[in-house]
């Protein structure tokens, strides 16, 4: 089959990658559409030292699968395979179980290939009627959702996203819901269309003053990002941080501690209600697709979506 | 008057430093006894840049005030001079005031001197019969309570203090009130004698796996000590950052983004429930002195502050 593979050799298309077989309590499945994330471009530049099929956001249909309900079913699925056997998981937090494989970064083939698998409790359906090419962001609506599920989203509290990029554009929606005034946060004029364009407020990183939010989200992974998020968090409040970083950061930690910022790492999220708000329609992302290319056009596919102000990329068998 | 003093040109005794003096509101206050914490060692390194009379953890007696029941007694002082009308002190956010100045830190002379002022509202009363090499404490005591201030302390929680110097040790007893079991973490066994004879558990950081502690506190103020503290906390573990640094940190973002930690900067405390404690004998501080200087001699004092595991140095006027 088709593959996109990751090695110290670097990013390679391989035409005839061995089919992955379905283990004991897996379902095989056939790609539909995936995306490239950040994250993807980081694991590309060595971060988590990954060697294989690259690719964790995705939406196919199952081919194979023990139980007979699932065949057939268009599915989207999380990317922790967890051993259900440790402290961790037992505590319900299988994302952060230490024996975990992770589709695509971690020990595990991931999703740009015409065939992946993964184990059936990692499967959620796809509504009826919800198109292929917006289930597709199932997995970044999740860890948009995930901020919600760590702090109290006061919605009278000032909340910026650094990075009005992929992700940033959904946390900004995501955090919007409920009543939120959410401000995207970029370095130029020209990155801030689209989030106005979605009815976000916006802002021009250099333009916000010291000590403006009581909620900041990190969105950028690198370290000016950071250094403007702290910059412009409150004393007391809260910054979020969205993105991997595949190098190490230069910190000043001594406004963290005058200030008494609480910073907050925040990684994988909950996909049934990412579905539910993807098929109520109430976050937009056909206009966060930037293009669309074929599978063994994936090197192209990366260097487009490495290319600064890039949204989202799809890749299609 | 006697006053320590620190500037770009370093720190120097002065010895007919001008007397100061009490403006509305304030109190003049006549030193009894001080001490010397890691945040003066940073300034005088550099950190905040500060350009004045040095110390801020001190005992005195009230001297001169319009406020004639204060006259004779025996106080402590919070160190944070707030306007009272910005948005933050209306909120009880004095100690976070954007216009505040900062007794021996920021834009205000402090308590390695003979005198110092403070305003009335930011002095405490000694319990009688609490000495005054116990209530020199009440600072540091209090910048330990904070940390109770800020999160739920479970008391099944695995707490770790990383770094059992000055203020780690304060620190340590504080978190095992209530119930919680607290491990003191040095880098050498030498540095671990006093916290067990306090009763605290003990660990040699090397020996402490990855993920064990829920709460880790960070109370080295520098690298290293970041990065072991961030390596022994668990997934979604908090982190508390208690040290100023003086420098920039190198930090690996990555563990912090995809093992969730929560990081929290922690800094000045409440006073009276620290007085409360030291008067009731339930923090252990006399066996944390180390030694007494005259003011004459806070050169020798400070270098020896500096020596690596050096614990409290007191000055007497």
């Amino acid at each position: 089959m088709q593959a996109v593979h990751v090695s110290k050799a670097g990013l390679r298309f391989i035409s005839n990658y061995p089919k992955p077989e379905a283990r004991p309590g897996e379902a095989l499945i056939r790609l539909s559409l995936a995306g490239i994330c950040s994250t993807d471009l980081e694991i590309v530049k060595g971060y988590a030292g990954f060697d294989g099929v690259i690719g964790h956001e995705f939406t196919g249909v199952v081919e194979e699968c023990a139980q007979a309900e699932w065949l057939g079913q268009r599915v989207v699925g999380s990317i922790n395979l967890s051993c259900r056997r440790c402290p961790l998981c037992l505590a319900g937090h299988a994302e952060h179980c230490p024996h975990r494989t992770v589709l695509g970064i971690i020990n595990k083939d991931g999703a740009f290939a015409d065939y992946l698998t993964l184990p059936v409790e990692n499967l959620h359906l796809v509504p009826d009627g919800l198109a292929d090419e917006i289930a597709v962001f199932t997995e970044p609506v999740a860890a948009a959702l995930r901020i919600r599920e760590q702090i109290v989203l006061n919605p009278t509290a000032a909340i910026a996203v650094v990075g009005p990029g992929r992700l940033g554009l959904l946390i900004g929606q995501v955090l919007s819901l409920g009543g939120s005034e959410v401000t995207m946060i970029g370095r130029r004029q020209s990155s801030l269309t689209l989030p106005e364009k979605l009815g976000l407020k916006v802002g021009l990183v250099d333009e916000i003053p010291d000590s403006t939010f009581d909620i900041v989200v990190e969105a950028t992974g690198n370290d000016a990002g950071f250094a403007q998020s702290l910059r412009i968090v409150r004393p007391m409040g809260t910054l979020i941080l969205k993105s991997t970083f595949a190098e190490r950061a230069n910190i000043d930690l001594t406004k963290l501690v005058v200030a008494e910022i609480n910073v907050v790492g925040s990684r994988c999220g909950p996909f049934e209600p990412a579905l539910r708000l993807l098929d109520k329609g109430r976050v937009v992302v056909r206009e966060l697709v930037e293009a669309e290319y074929q599978l063994c056009d994936a090197l192209t596919a990366f260097e487009h979506a490495a290319q600064p102000g890039t949204r989202k990329i799809l890749l299609r068998p």
